[in-house]
């Protein structure tokens, strides 16, 4: 016979006296992320109550929620969420009667970093320290609340009592939201600083992107524009917004690309030279592949412009110039040179043109498969085929396409004694295929396949190797 | 001394014996999306009976599932999903005496809007009045099931016994969903109309690039084509598929960028000239500035067009054709003013160029920004410098692209006497770039600052301020 | 009067003495994923403690976690986590009295598929038959872990016994992850297979267009390449990185894209001369159905290959000699026929470029909503909407767009008496497309809907009709 119960829910008598009370829930400050709040709770199942200094004039609140005054709302329930400005916190100090033993959910945040000398948090439990309070979900928004763009996502919590913080847990999993407990309330502050981060893992790639193009663009500027005005006494300064960002995106995009892969080559000769993996990387290896996937987006950035750039040309004044003197001037002079074929260069221009489109594509395949939703789909061995195999690919390919660019033109006289720009920009690529076929070598890669499983050379095993890092 | 207990489960007793029993639940129907239901419900750990009018035909069914008639398979459970057609709900009718004290999980659409005169569930209430009935995971499909994409989504209840309800709501926070209480039994038809709805958002943003689309595209058809016929007797019709489509694309991809920004200046303007934010804006604000996001994706993909209709410009058979014969021309003519390089012309066109692709570039980056899993990743900050700063440049670049391309044509006279069309479009986005920029005035915008963290200007302020608005 | 408890938390008194113990748990080995893992779970708010052979070298371990040998790290918990390679298991062997009634949870994958004779979870619990093996998680990576990538992933448990099962279950519900019980442990090969499988749902498309694209590459070879050397004597041969590469791609784009809409009709033709949905399609149409999107995506993927192939033609040495070649031979024959504006040849080149565009267009918008985060916001019918109408119109056009290409082109003679590529690719679009038309008829439609509900044409319908599979 089978088993006819409902987990821990006996419905046998439907009449709904026996029905359990929903928990009720307080918040204070009917703004919009008290409103936006409220109404999600309403959702869950919660009954609710607002706090507010003008109960009956504080506008609309979602249907279903009561309004009273701060003391009283706070009397009919064990949790309540502050959704006041920190400026306003003083009015709890006066009520520290009626917010004993509570526990006080801070979800404020700040405009500025370090704009008060303490954390609201820790301000607020000094104001009212015999109530419990949990610094958290203060990285949703208000926006979020009301579109539903809470689920699978993860918030953080903080406190000195346990039992508060797990009832907020419980209460923030019920929300279908994923708690991570970040400790004490000293961990406040942090906390109040997440909504603030500006692109921080951002800063170092758009540093050295920024770098790069303002090193390569003087580099250019002197050695085309300014040379052919000071050597030939041509003005052709107008090539400064199309044609000389043209060579410098290329270039940056290269460089960056090539960026990405290095530190992995680098590692692996760590690795190799220790004969161990269980000794941590240098400190700059370890923040340089921690931003990788950034520098590998800024690229495909410049990439994109690049691309889009180069496929503009031929509507160019200055193009539909050249294509049009050069044929009068051909005719002019009845040079028939022109109308030769040259298949070399038919050949040469074509393979160019095929391999930047191709590494064009598998960069942006590259960039898609970086994208949260899509990269969640892979298995570990498929997320490393693609960016390994397919990375180093990709990276091969546009090598090959700037050493094509080049193909006549490597070899002095250079303009001024200095060489053209593309051929600084193959260097990094070029050490970076380099190394990493260095490391595909066979005697080299079964050793190096040995360490990343946990054999040492040099010390005996004392210790059982751990599992692959499957994050390298 | 640490704990050694588990968490409920203690596993002295490591034989079977006292290992508590999985829940059962029955499904009625065998189809698609019983099946699929049946198999995830499986893999969650409950056992699962189906109820079927022919329980030894009823086809593969997920392999640990028992068959059995109706009423056998409803006395085995608590909870029951119907997974049968509205048309066929009699026959529960007819076995109330086995449904009575049950929850009725009714998961069933409609293939219309308003196809019956009640919703599905409060019809098998009505049937079935003994039984506690649950309107919910109607939004979940077969597909979904069987391809595991429940993680993380939100899913709608509504019942009139709480009861039932929490059971439900349990049960599917064990399949890794959300739940969201819609309230009563009466939410059941809007709970029905969910899968039925088509583009709702949408619809607005389409409806005003449709009727923009429309009246520029005549406004050109009349104003080129048929003026260049009538005026000149030349006929230019082939221009409408391509010509006039991309100066079509641009207008109406630069209008609806512009209103992105507009109500977001106006809701500014408001706020300034109440000296409240606790005043709600009107309702016709609030529905624009809902669909801001809606308005610049329609927005990004006209000027996707536009790029593409201007990059294939050169292979167009009348590009070429007007290339060879400028040169034929020129050539016969003897003439020699096509092949002085103009200077400005080529400072102008490539300043046009390069504003366009800079703005298509920046659109693109908002477009990605947008996905859904890529904009969870951002703190707010990063959000709001995204949608704000990069969002108003990306206008101004594109505005700025507009200013360049009538660069020395905005003086009359005009063709009879109708402005050109790139000066029609350029109205709104300089209204908007205008306001915003009031806006950003150092006193206008402290005022603003303050008003949007609760100062009043005009009323002694008795309630504290609430929270920022992080929606804005 | 309003209920006044926190759900199961009485916070009466707020001294630490009497908050319940978070429960411990242990890890063995102290590698990449055993420290990823214990952070984790340490901020999820468990205690932790690791177990290791060296405890007091074993570098660097999260905050707050306590380092034991393993025999007093397996006291101290119920449930532990074996981070060990395989190769290492034999050590537990030894230690069998303390792992005694515990719950091992087995996280260990393996480099290659069968590498070993038996699962790693079943070795283990042959080693260790005592304890309760639970195989799962181990579709987790220590980058995963560290990232915050968890919340709201599926990962998969199973294992002989069922309480052991239910621990591990709570637990990882705990972290935000959403459990898929895959039965007993003899599942375990299986979970030890996914981190290691490459793309299985892409195999078959991908070799399909690797199929097609060698097939056509080798066709157009011999017909445009050879055949010009053989008859004419000309070397064409530097047309093969470009030129012929951008026959191919748009030929296979077209063929795949069909592909994708081919199986719904023929499922359609199926269920309509059977007369009922209630059979099992053939083993062949389920899996082509299964693989749509992969067929469609890689179809988009050729698309964007043959989009960027065209546009950049202009650039190409061959199509600029092209042109001044014309213009030189024209000025020398003092011809004037080229000068003539061939208004149909203007029609037919723009509508030509005008469908690729468009198609290529709503090809871009499919592949965007098929992005996991992109394609779970839309209501069933939005997607079906897409899917079918949208992705029915893409195929239209595209088709279109081909036999506009070679409107003039399609009587013989032909080279060699083989047809041109481009006739043998319209073949599969337009029989789809015939197929979906004849599907589209009136009385066609209506008995179809009607089947899909569940009506039979054959058998009186003695089962009531389950509910319309939204999977089609």
């Amino acid at each position: 016979m089978l088993n006819n119960k409902l987990s821990g829910v006996l419905l046998h008598h439907m009449d709904m006296a026996v029905a359990p009370e929903p928990e009720v829930l307080c918040i204070f400050g009917t703004g919009d992320l008290g409103r936006s709040l409220g109404l999600r709770l309403l959702q869950s199942g919660y009954r609710l109550v607002y706090g507010s200094r003008r109960p009956h004039t504080c506008g609309p609140l979602p249907q279903g929620a009561q309004v009273m005054s701060h003391a009283e709302a706070a009397q009919s329930a064990s949790l309540i969420f502050i959704c006041v400005h920190r400026d306003h916190y003083e009015f709890m100090e006066k009520m520290q009667p009626h917010l004993h033993g509570k526990v006080l959910v801070d979800l404020s945040n700040n405009l500025k970093k370090n704009m008060y000398p303490e954390a609201n948090a820790v301000y607020l439990q000094r104001l009212v320290p015999k109530a419990s309070v949990v610094k958290g979900l203060n990285t949703l928004s208000a926006w979020a609340l009301q579109n539903g763009l809470l689920a699978g996502k993860q918030v953080y919590l903080c406190g000195d009592n346990a039992e508060a913080k797990q009832a907020v847990a419980q209460m923030t999993t019920k929300l279908g939201l994923t708690v991570l407990d970040k400790g004490s309330l000293s961990a406040a502050g942090e906390l109040e600083d997440f909504p603030l981060k500006l692109f921080t893992e951002w800063r170092v790639p758009l540093y050295i992107a920024f770098s790069l193009t303002a090193f390569f663009f003087f580099y250019l500027l002197i050695r085309d524009i300014i040379y052919a005005y000071a050597e030939k006494g041509t003005d052709i300064s107008y090539r400064i917004i199309v044609s000389l960002a043209n060579k410098v995106f290329p270039i940056v995009s290269l460089i960056m690309l090539s960026l990405c892969y290095l530190p992995g080559a680098i590692a692996g000769l760590i690795q190799l030279y220790r004969g161990t993996k269980y000794r941590r990387f240098p400190n700059w290896l370890d923040s340089w592949m921690l931003c990788r996937k950034q520098l590998g987006l800024v690229a495909l950035g410049f990439g994109f412009l690049h691309a889009i750039y180069t496929i503009i040309i031929p509507i160019r004044y200055a193009f539909r110039h050249k294509l049009i003197s050069s044929v009068v001037d051909e005719m002019k002079d009845n040079k028939t040179t022109p109308f030769y074929f040259d298949q070399t260069e038919a050949w040469g221009t074509d393979t160019f043109i095929a391999l930047g489109i191709l590494g064009f594509f598998l960069f942006v395949l590259l960039g898609l498969t970086s994208l949260p939703s899509v990269g969640g789909t892979f298995s570990w061995r498929e997320f490393s085929f693609i960016q390994s195999k397919l990375g180093h690919l990709t990276l091969f390919i546009c090598t090959a396409h700037g050493y094509i660019y080049g193909w006549n033109k490597f070899l002095p006289p250079y303009k001024w004694y200095t060489p053209p720009a593309y051929m600084l920009c193959l260097i990094v690529p070029s050490v970076t295929l380099v190394l990493k076929l260095l490391l595909l070598l066979p005697c080299v890669d079964r050793t190096l396949t040995r360490i990343r499983q946990g054999w040492e050379r040099n010390q005996p095993r004392e210790e059982m190797s751990e599992m692959k890092a499957t994050s390298l």
